[in-house]
């Protein structure tokens, strides 16, 4: 049985996907994750625009109503009947988000207890075997083995092991 | 430098004392930490009374004006400058007391950053070189250093260094 860690924003959960929605239906944008080529959306943005999406993700309840990455739920329910799963999601950076994201696991991942729900900011703290995290910052902080989950922003990262889905991430442990 | 993982309930915050003092308040009750004599309050009170102090805890803004353990910041602010503070709260037992504790630690410890603070359920996920907590409970679980902040429920435990307030904490810090 090993440790599992799981970020929630752009692994178990398409964030990207809605900011990006809001963002174009509120500003007129155009806005595509192709459009992103390799960055994060912070850094394709310009002058005010990055603060209007900082806002945006701050709103309460933007986190309540973002899609459940496809075979999420069906990878972690088997993983969890043999590895023990975490939730580490960095939500200090949004306390407005705290209520919204613990009751968005619970319903979409009810067979996770929620005292394994981890809401942190450094992900140093995380003691597992396994952190699968989209932000290669995450996975330079944490001491076990990381797995860089896919994402425009992190295409050059070579430092640790790529899933691109959730079927990659079902493989990657079979195989271990 | 050490990272050292500090409990909130009953270690930085004296929400016993609250618990008690609402308690009694609202239901006429005459329950003094002495009463306690060495257990919880769950085992102490009898029937209805243990649901009535679980809803009181859970009622909105129950945990924002606890009273702050004496010595607390002053000890945490000097440990803050030769090692790495993290601060781990069993919040996930508590959801609606996120927001109310994330505001009570910025308004009373200014000098940890939020981003070192973490809402978690079970404390073996603490990656930390210490962990100060009241609970034997998540000590066991903890995979460093336990240090046991002394309260009431746990005068028997004896497999952990004890402290009975700030200044042994500040004590045990100087002395290693």
């Amino acid at each position: 049985m090993a440790v599992i860690a799981v970020d929630m924003d752009d692994v178990m959960a398409d964030t990207l996907a809605k900011i990006l929605k809001v963002y174009n239906e509120r500003y007129n944008g155009t806005m595509t994750r192709e459009n992103l080529n390799e960055r994060y959306l912070k850094e394709v943005l310009l002058g005010e625009n990055v603060s209007k999406v900082r806002s945006l993700v701050q709103e309460p309840g933007f986190f309540g109503d973002i899609a459940v990455m496809p075979g999420a739920p069906e990878c972690l329910e088997k993983l969890s009947k043999k590895h023990k799963i975490f939730i580490a999601s960095a939500a200090m950076d949004y306390p407005t988000s705290f209520t919204c994201k613990f009751e968005w696991l619970v319903r979409h991942f009810p067979f996770i207890s929620p005292r394994n729900f981890v809401f942190c900011g450094d992900k140093s703290i995380i003691h597992a075997d396994y952190l699968i995290d989209d932000q290669p910052r995450f996975l330079h902080a944490f001491t076990g083995q990381g797995i860089l989950f896919d994402t425009p922003h992190n295409v050059q990262e070579t430092g640790y092991p790529r899933v691109r889905n959730w079927a990659e991430v079902d493989a990657y442990f079979e195989a271990l």
